[in-house]
């Protein structure tokens, strides 16, 4: 017998009512078990995304979540550990300088990571384009490698919050991704579940951005740091810009070069900014906010703990990336100012060019993407290369060049600088 | 290739836009062959339900599901047809004596009908009560019956709006049942696929009816009349009261008997009173407004009519009729009136007896059922009887006593007397 019937779940939600504790841990448990068939999740979830949530409810969602699987133990990692999670943008790779950074400084960086679906890549998808690199860690694997390098990158396993991999399958194709209490405790159960002592969260606002209005990506901010504080781990929020692409790269193997450039104490301003602010997030949360981050990347600590990540999951530091087939620059075609590099845009481009999946099924390029020779407010010159488009299959030029040309603007006038980092919600 | 994504149709419905007629007819075929999974047609029917429909809208929808069978085509039949559908009551009987009185009259009626699902019972399951009797017939019989008697009442074909059909199956567990345009639709296309060139809807209001609230049940008339008329079927609608449980009976072989009794020229006085309002809208709307189903009771043509149908389908009408096993009478327990007799008690009470199905493959007992002596309004003396349970099972009784107590009231003064007929909308 059920102690709860699918349908009066859904009623209420769908009447607008609170759902209750034992509705919320049945409905959950029972979906996982397959004992709430999958139409009836979507209706709730649909419910859900219309008529809202409470706080309360969100949290016992997440913990519902949580509990239909593992929640790893970290207690036997001597250092603090601190992870940071990104609602995603293009040319997101900051998880790659910040892991190792933040391990060089102390902490340690238990990073469960995804793979991207849709225009913005996810972080395995960059790092598997180092040669031998491998994503899957058993859980074991996973604590001695934190033990030892302070730092993993790796894909989270089966058991932590099997609830969510079931439900955020079936949200993809029902139209209920939109959720605000749906995506916050899909990301939050799966961070907490991972055992992280500390969280930063990078919330995206922008047209590159799963977030388009500045209010939404507030809420959900919002209902991810109280989520964090209830069930014990310190968790910050950044609200940053994802109108533009972060640094001049977008893709996959791009995206590792581009990287290394910062860990090795260059690479473009942006980049570097957005690392070293999440460092200090992570390292203040962490409860060592003494340390000095900027110093790891200049004296080369920072990149030592990269070369060990990396060949601690059999990939090789030295190796050459794989370099695409066929490169297209495109140049101005006027004097000016670079007014504008829509984020969404280059996005598109670039999973045109292959650096995206359409389906979670499809494989991804390693060389494929954008490089942009100039960013937001710089000058040009008519002929100035503006960015390149690379790819392995010539086939998929046109339709990325007709994307990016409409994103990228040139004109007359230097445009307004943003900040990158709009707020902080903690 | 798909022409439309089911995430696109769901998200445009979902953010409270206007589907297009593209869009609309290809989920309703997609979803009937199967391309359209249940789990995407769940969450489209709960944002149906939550952001409603516009009126064209419902009526493309409504075809489309016309669309996904066939059409039967009565012109073979040389009278004029008339239809009627009742949203269902408690202890609504009237397609049983309504349907030969109305073929006594000149029109044909076509009557396709279902099962009963909760508390209120099916008509076939009624007739189901009378030994020999089959509800189900190939379109053939059904069109030779309805020429040769004028009247059949028989279960719905596969093959008519198979869209309905699967989509009812689905709004019934995901809790999207009560979504007006989709419960218009269902009723509407079944009825226009069945080829009735009129169609008189009873739109039942109270505790005992699927609409509680009059507005939710003026709506549903509403929507109804605007898509037969724009179907070609010339369709009226009657408001009419399930506060109370219609006649004496509630159950399968005792409702068969009081039609019965309706069609040798007694029975009930509401059971009478609204068969007769129907036949008469019935007849108005097939064009026959001259007429006297009045006469046509008296005189036993419409009895006439009754056995020949009942026999057409291999019926035995003059067969006696399942008795329950066990009969519980109730009694007056004080001296007053009969002040209320709530519908959705009754109900209740008699599907605990057997009367009515939880599930759709539960079988049906005949012979279980409440029967009323006193209707409200009516006078009792401590000690009159005031109800009967019937039921094969014993073991039922003590739930259906405790509901059918609380429907039934005794007090002091008598209580005002209602109108059957709320209005009448077409």
């Amino acid at each position: 017998m059920n102690a709860y019937a699918a349908v009066d779940v859904i009623r209420t939600k769908r009447d607008g009512g609170v759902l209750s504790d034992g509705q919320i841990d049945w409905v959950v448990d029972a979906y996982t078990r397959g004992r709430v068939a999958d139409e009836q999740m979507s209706a709730l979830a649909m419910a859900i995304l219309l008529r809202g949530m409470t706080p309360a409810e969100i949290a016992r969602w997440t913990a519902a979540m949580i509990a239909s699987g593992e929640r790893l133990d970290l207690s036997g990692v001597s250092r603090p550990t601190a992870d940071k999670h990104s609602t995603g943008g293009v040319g997101d790779k900051i998880t790659l300088p910040l892991t190792p950074l933040v391990a060089a400084c102390g902490a340690a960086v238990p990073q469960l990571s995804g793979r991207g679906l849709g225009h913005t890549g996810g972080t395995l998808d960059k790092l598997e384009s180092i040669p031998g690199w491998r994503a899957a860690l058993g859980n074991a694997e996973f604590i001695a490698q934190l033990r030892e390098v302070g730092a993993v990158i790796c894909a989270a396993g089966e058991g932590l919050a099997p609830a969510d991999r079931k439900l955020y399958a079936l949200r993809d194709v029902t139209g209920t991704v939109e959720a605000i209490p749906l995506i916050a405790s899909s990301i939050m159960s799966k961070k907490i579940a991972e055992g992280t002592g500390a969280l930063v969260l990078d919330v995206k606002v922008g047209s590159g951005a799963f977030m388009k209005a500045e209010s939404d990506a507030r809420e959900l901010a919002r209902t991810m740091v109280e989520l964090g504080g209830a069930h014990g781990v310190r968790t910050v929020a950044l609200l940053t810009d994802m109108s533009t692409p972060l640094g001049l790269t977008v893709g996959n193997a791009v995206e590792v070069a581009e990287s290394v450039e910062v860990l090795a104490g260059g690479g473009p301003a942006d980049v570097v900014e957005l690392t070293l602010a999440l460092a200090r997030e992570m390292l203040a949360a962490a409860g060592l906010p003494d340390a000095d981050p900027e110093r790891a990347l200049r004296d080369g600590r920072a990149m030592d703990v990269w070369r060990t990540m990396i060949r601690a999951q059999g990939g090789d530091p030295d190796a050459p990336l794989p370099v695409a087939a066929e490169v297209e620059v495109v140049r101005a075609d006027r004097d000016g100012f670079v007014s504008a590099v829509d984020a969404y845009g280059i996005g598109i481009a670039a999973w045109r060019l292959g650096a995206g999946r359409a389906r979670k099924e499809d494989p991804v390029s390693a060389a494929a993407g954008v490089v942009l020779h100039r960013r937001p407010g710089d000058p040009v010159r008519a002929g100035d290369p503006l960015y390149e488009l690379r790819t392995d299959d010539p086939e998929r030029i046109p339709a990325a060049r007709a994307e990016a040309a409409a994103a990228v603007l040139v004109s007359g006038q230097r445009p307004a600088v943003t900040p990158l980092v709009i707020d902080r919600i903690g």
